[in-house]
C-alpha cells in the first residue's frame, strides 16, 4: 500500500541522494514545496534542469565560467604572473571575496585520494604544467585545503614544479582570527609558533 | 563581475530558499550537482517539476493522495468509527509505520498559531465537522503536536467536538522510549508522572 503518491516519494528520495541531506530533512523539504506555490516549486526545478546550460571550463584555468577565457583570465588588468592553485571553484570565490588578490587562478577539481582512488591524472595538473612554460608565470601560490590530502597535492605539485625554476608558496598555517589559544589543536599551534612572525 | 556563472549562482539562491538551508550548504549542494551528471541533475529538476502533478486532496480526509478517495479512506476493512487528527500528511505516515492504528485519519494542514497569522479557518476544521454528523464517528484522537500550538488546537478541537457526544482523547505525554530521566524537561516529567499507569 502507497500511503506517499508517487510523486512526492519520488523527489524525497531525489533529495535524500543529496550530501547531507538525510531522510526527514528530505522529507521536510518535499512537503515544504508542496505547501508553496507551484510557481516556487517550478523555479527551483527550472533551475536545477538549467544548471548545466551555458556552463563550460575555461580552457586556461580550469574554472567553471559562462565564457571562454573566463572572467579572471581574460581580465588584462591582473597580475598573470602569479597563479594559485585551489582545489574547488568555490575556492576562487572565498578568495575573491577578500578582495586582496590580485593574480589568476588554477582550479584542480579535486585533490589527490589515494583512499577515493582518485591520482593526478583524475585532476587538472597537465593543464596546470602546460600553462608555466612559456616563462611568463613567476610564483604559484598553492591554496589547497589544510587537511591530508591537500598538504600531500600541495607537497606533489611543489615537487612538480620547483625543478621548473618557478617560485611555489603555500598559503600560511596558523591561528584563525577571533581564535582561542586554549581550543587549537596541537599541529595548528604547532604551525603557529613555526611560521611566527616579528612585529 | 560576476565570478559565479549565473546558472549557477540562479540555484544556489533556490535551494538557499528551503528551510534550513543556509548559504553555505547551498553552494555546496550545487555544485555536488555540478560534479554530477547532467542526467542525476535532471532527475532531481524533473522531480521537483512533476511534484504537483496528479496529486489531490482527498475530500474526506484532507490527506494528499493520488486518488479521491484516499487509500486509507477507501479501505474498508479499517475501522472507520475512528479518527485521528494530525497536522501535516508526515503524521500519518509516522503512525502507519508503527502498523498499530486501524483507524482512519484527518490533516488539519497546520494549526492555530496567533503568532502566525493562522485561525481556525486556515486549517481543514469544517471539513472535519462535516464528518461528524452522520453518527458513525465515535472517537477522536488528537494526535497534534506536544507544543504550545499544537497543545491550543487540541484544546480548540476537544471543546468544538465534545458537544456533539463524541469522545475525544489526545495521544499520551510522557518520556519517550529510550530516555533518561535525568534529562528530560520538567514539563515532560510532570506529565509522565501524572499519566502514570499501573503494572
Amino acid at each position: 500500500m502507497r500511503i506517499v503518491p508517487k510523486s512526492v516519494q519520488k523527489l524525497i528520495d531525489e533529495f535524500g541522494r543529496l550530501p547531507g541531506i538525510g531522510p526527514k530533512t528530505a522529507q521536510r523539504l518535499t512537503f515544504h514545496l508542496l505547501r508553496g506555490t507551484k510557481q516556487r516549486a517550478e523555479e527551483l526545478g527550472r533551475a536545477v534542469l538549467d544548471l548545466k546550460n551555458d556552463i563550460q571550463i575555461c580552457s586556461i584555468c580550469s574554472n567553471l565560467a559562462e565564457s571562454d577565457p573566463c572572467i579572471i583570465c581574460g581580465d588584462k588588468r591582473r597580475d598573470h604572473n602569479t597563479i594559485m592553485v585551489v582545489e574547488e571553484p568555490l575556492d576562487i570565490l572565498a578568495f575573491e571575496k577578500t578582495g586582496k588578490y590580485e593574480g589568476i587562478y588554477h582550479v584542480l577539481h579535486g585533490v589527490i585520494s589515494p583512499v577515493e582512488g582518485i591520482g593526478p591524472d583524475d585532476l587538472y595538473i597537465k593543464q596546470l604544467l602546460d600553462r608555466l612554460h612559456d616563462g611568463q608565470v613567476n610564483e604559484i601560490i598553492i591554496a589547497t585545503n589544510i587537511n591530508v590530502e591537500g598538504e600531500a597535492t600541495a607537497m606533489y605539485l611543489q615537487k612538480l614544479i620547483e625543478p621548473l625554476n618557478i617560485q611555489v608558496t603555500r598559503i600560511a598555517h596558523g591561528l584563525p582570527v577571533g581564535s582561542d589559544i586554549e581550543y587549537a589543536d596541537e599541529i595548528t599551534l604547532t604551525k603557529a609558533l613555526e611560521n611566527r612572525g616579528k612585529y
